[in-house]
C-alpha cells in the first residue's frame, strides 16, 4: 500500500471534480483527484451543454475561459413553441444575462488541458474507491495496477455522480433523499446537420415533448419525449424525423434540415436532491448530490454553482474562517432547491404526462399562454434559464 | 300570458346581470333582469369581496362606485405565510395597482339602488325560466303570481350561476367542458373581531392552508382547509381557532382576536369552464360559464370582465358593429383561462393534496421560498392578483 496526502481528495474527474481542482490549486490548495475510468471514457460522454452567465465567469476566473469564449455560441433567448406557432423569450431583454452554447465534453477537456498545464495531479483507473473515517481521519483508498492506494487527506470531495461511492458514505440515518422518477423518457439524436433555429426550440405538442437544439452550426442535437422503455430499433432515423417534424411548429418542420444520426439514445428523467450535502469532512457535490431532468439544463450549471460555494469553503477554511465549511450544505441547497423547481416546472409545462387529464392539458396551454402574454413571467422563465445569482 | 319586449333579457339578479343592466342602460338599451329568488334572499348571500382595479372602475364607469370608495378598505399587498414566517407580496410596487376589500353583497346592493333610482326592470320571484329559440327568435318564459310571462328579446345574457338554466340551453354537442373537483373544502367563519392583519395572510401550513381576511376592520373572515364532508357540527368555535392558530405564524396566531361565530360554513373548490360563451342569440356570464376555487378571489372579477366585453359588444351591435358579439366568447375565454390557471396555481401551491407526496411538497416549500426571493416571481403573482388586463 503506497499512502499519499493531500488537502482535498477529489473523488470524480468528471467536470465538477476538475474545476474543484482547478480552482484549489490556483489558490493554493493542494488536490488529488481520484477518476475510475480513462480519460478518453470521460471525455466520450456526451452531455448537454447549455452554460449559465454565472458558470461562464466560474470557467474564466479558474483560467480555463478561452476556448469557451472563442469557441461557444451565445444564445440570448430562447423559443417556446405549442399549437404550430411559437414566441421567443428575450432573456437579454428580461435579464441583461446570456447563456452560451458551449458542450459539457469541450469543458472537461478545457479542464484536463489546464490541470495538465499546471502539473495538477488526475489518477485515472482508480478502482474500487472507498471513503473511510469521513467523521474523523478521513482517507481513501484505490486500486490501480493491481496495487492498492490510501490517500489522506483533510477533506473528501465527492463529485462522482448519482451513482459513485460519496454519498453511500453517508449514514442512512442522516441522509434524507426527495425523488420524483418522471414517466417518459427523452429520446435523442446527434445529425450533422444545419440547427433548426439559431437557439433552442422548446417545443408542446398534444403527442409530447420536443426539443431542437444544437452544439455548433454543423451540428444539431434533437430531442423527442418517449417512452423510457422503448427498444432503440424501433425509432429509424426516418421514424424519429416524422416524429419530430409533427411536434414542431410547421414551417421550422418544413424547413428542417435531416440527415443520418451519428448517435442515438434514450434517457430517463428524474428529480433527485440528498440532504445533506457536508456531512464532516465529506462534501457531495453536483450529481452526486441531486439530480435534474435536462429541460431547462441546469445539471452542470448546478455542479459548478456547488464548486462555488465548496471551493470558497475551503480557501476560506484555509484561512482560517470555517463559516463557509458550516454553512457549505445550506448555501448550495438554497439554490439546488430552486433549480429543482424550475427544472420541474418546466419539464412538467413542456411535457404530456399519463395523468394529465383534460384539465391538467388545459392549465398547460394556459400557462404557455400567459408565459407569452406577460413579461413578468417571461422574466421568471428568463431568470432562472440564464441561472439565479450565486 | 302576458308578453313584454325588451332588446336584452338577463337571466339573473346578482352582481353581473345587474351590473350588465346597468351599463346597457345608461347607453340606452333596453333590459330586463329576471330573478328566481327574491330581493332579501340575493342581499343575504355571502361571497368574498376582493375587486381588482378593473372591477372598480367598471362599477365607477356605472356609476355605483361611491360608496365603495368611501367604504371600502384598499390593500396594497398581501402576506404569504409558511412554515411559522411570513413576507409581503407589495401589489403596489410590483404593478402600481391595487385591489379593495368591499363585499359583494354590498356591490349587489350599490346596484340595486342604482337600478331602482333609474327605473330599471328587476323582477323578483321569477319561476321556471326557460330559454326558447336561441337560435332564431329568442324569447324567455317564467311564471310569477301564478301566471306564464314571455319576453321577447334580441339576445339572451345568461347570468344566473353554476346551477342556472342558461348554460343548459346551449346543445351537448356544442358545449365544451373542463373540470376539476378539488379533494377538500373551505371551513369558514365570520366573527366581530378586530382582523388579524391590516391585509389578507394567506397561509401554506402541512397541516393545510388557512386564510385570513376580513370584511371591515370590525368583521373578521377566516378560512382553513378542511374535508368538504367534514360536519359543521364537529367544527365547535373553539376547535377551529384552535386549528387556524396552528397554521398562522406565532406571532400572528397569539396576537388574534377571538370571539363567537357569526356564520359557518365549508364550501367545497372547483374550478370549470364552458365553451364557447356565445351560442347564437345567447351569451354566458360569469359562474354560468365558469366557477374558479376561492384562492385569489377571482370569482366576482371574472364575471364583471365578461360584463366588460359582452356590454361593449351590445352597446357596438347597437351602433351597427358586429364584432364584439363575434368575438366576445373569444375575448371573454381568453381572460377566464388566465385567471382560471392563476386560481389553479395559487390554490395547488397553497392547499394540502392527498397524492401531494414528499416530492410534490418539497416542490411547493421550494416555490414559496422562490416566490420570496425573486422580484419576477412577485410580479407576476401581484399582476394577476390586482387582475390582468381587459
Amino acid at each position: 500500500m503506497t499512502t499519499t496526502r493531500t488537502q482535498v481528495c477529489i473523488i470524480g474527474g468528471g467536470p465538477s471534480g476538475l474545476l474543484l481542482s482547478q480552482i484549489l490549486h490556483r489558490a493554493g490548495v493542494d488536490t488529488i483527484v481520484l477518476e475510475r475510468r480513462n480519460r478518453d471514457y470521460v471525455l466520450g460522454r456526451i452531455r448537454a451543454g447549455v452554460l449559465e452567465g454565472g458558470t461562464m465567469q466560474m470557467l474564466r476566473d479558474a483560467g480555463v475561459g478561452a476556448r469557451m469564449d472563442a469557441e461557444g455560441f451565445v444564445h440570448s433567448g430562447t423559443y417556446v413553441a405549442t399549437r404550430n406557432r411559437g414566441f421567443r423569450v428575450d432573456f437579454q431583454a428580461m435579464t441583461g444575462k446570456q447563456v452560451i452554447v458551449y458542450g459539457q465534453t469541450e469543458v472537461t477537456k478545457d479542464l484536463y488541458d489546464a490541470r495538465d498545464a499546471m502539473g495538477g495531479t488526475v489518477i485515472h483507473d482508480a478502482a474500487d474507491v472507498a471513503i473511510h473515517d469521513a467523521g474523523g481521519t478521513p482517507h481513501v483508498t484505490y486500486r490501480r495496477d493491481g496495487a492498492q492506494h490510501r490517500v489522506d487527506c483533510d477533506w473528501i470531495a465527492g463529485c462522482d455522480g448519482f451513482h459513485g461511492v460519496s454519498r453511500k458514505a453517508i449514514p442512512d440515518d442522516v441522509l434524507r433523499t426527495t425523488e420524483q422518477v418522471y414517466p417518459f423518457g427523452w429520446l435523442g439524436i446527434l445529425s450533422r446537420t444545419k440547427p433548426a433555429a439559431p437557439e433552442l426550440i422548446y417545443a408542446n405538442h398534444d403527442r409530447g415533448f420536443a426539443l431542437a437544439s444544437m452544439r455548433n452550426d454543423q451540428l444539431s442535437r434533437y430531442y423527442i419525449q418517449a417512452p423510457v422503455d422503448d427498444p432503440l430499433d424501433k425509432w429509424s432515423d426516418d421514424a424519429f424525423w416524422d416524429e419530430l417534424r409533427r411536434r414542431l411548429p410547421d414551417d421550422v418542420a418544413q424547413a428542417m434540415e435531416t440527415g443520418p444520426s451519428i448517435e442515438k439514445s434514450i434517457a430517463p428523467l428524474r428529480s433527485f436532491v440528498a440532504e445533506p450535502m457536508r456531512w464532516n469532512r465529506l462534501f457531495l457535490v453536483g450529481d452526486a448530490a441531486h439530480i435534474v431532468p435536462p429541460t431547462g439544463a441546469k445539471g452542470l450549471n448546478l455542479a459548478v454553482s456547488d464548486v462555488h460555494y465548496l471551493s470558497q469553503a475551503l480557501i476560506e477554511h484555509y484561512a482560517g474562517d470555517d463559516e463557509g465549511v458550516a454553512r457549505y450544505s445550506e448555501r448550495a441547497l438554497a439554490r439546488v432547491w430552486k433549480a429543482t423547481r424550475f427544472s420541474w416546472w418546466f419539464t412538467t409545462l413542456m411535457h404530456r404526462f399519463p395523468d394529465d387529464g383534460h384539465f391538467g392539458q388545459r392549465m398547460k396551454q394556459a400557462e404557455i399562454d400567459y408565459l407569452e402574454s406577460s413579461r413578468a413571467a417571461q422574466t421568471v422563465m428568463a431568470e432562472n434559464y440564464v441561472g439565479l445569482p450565486f
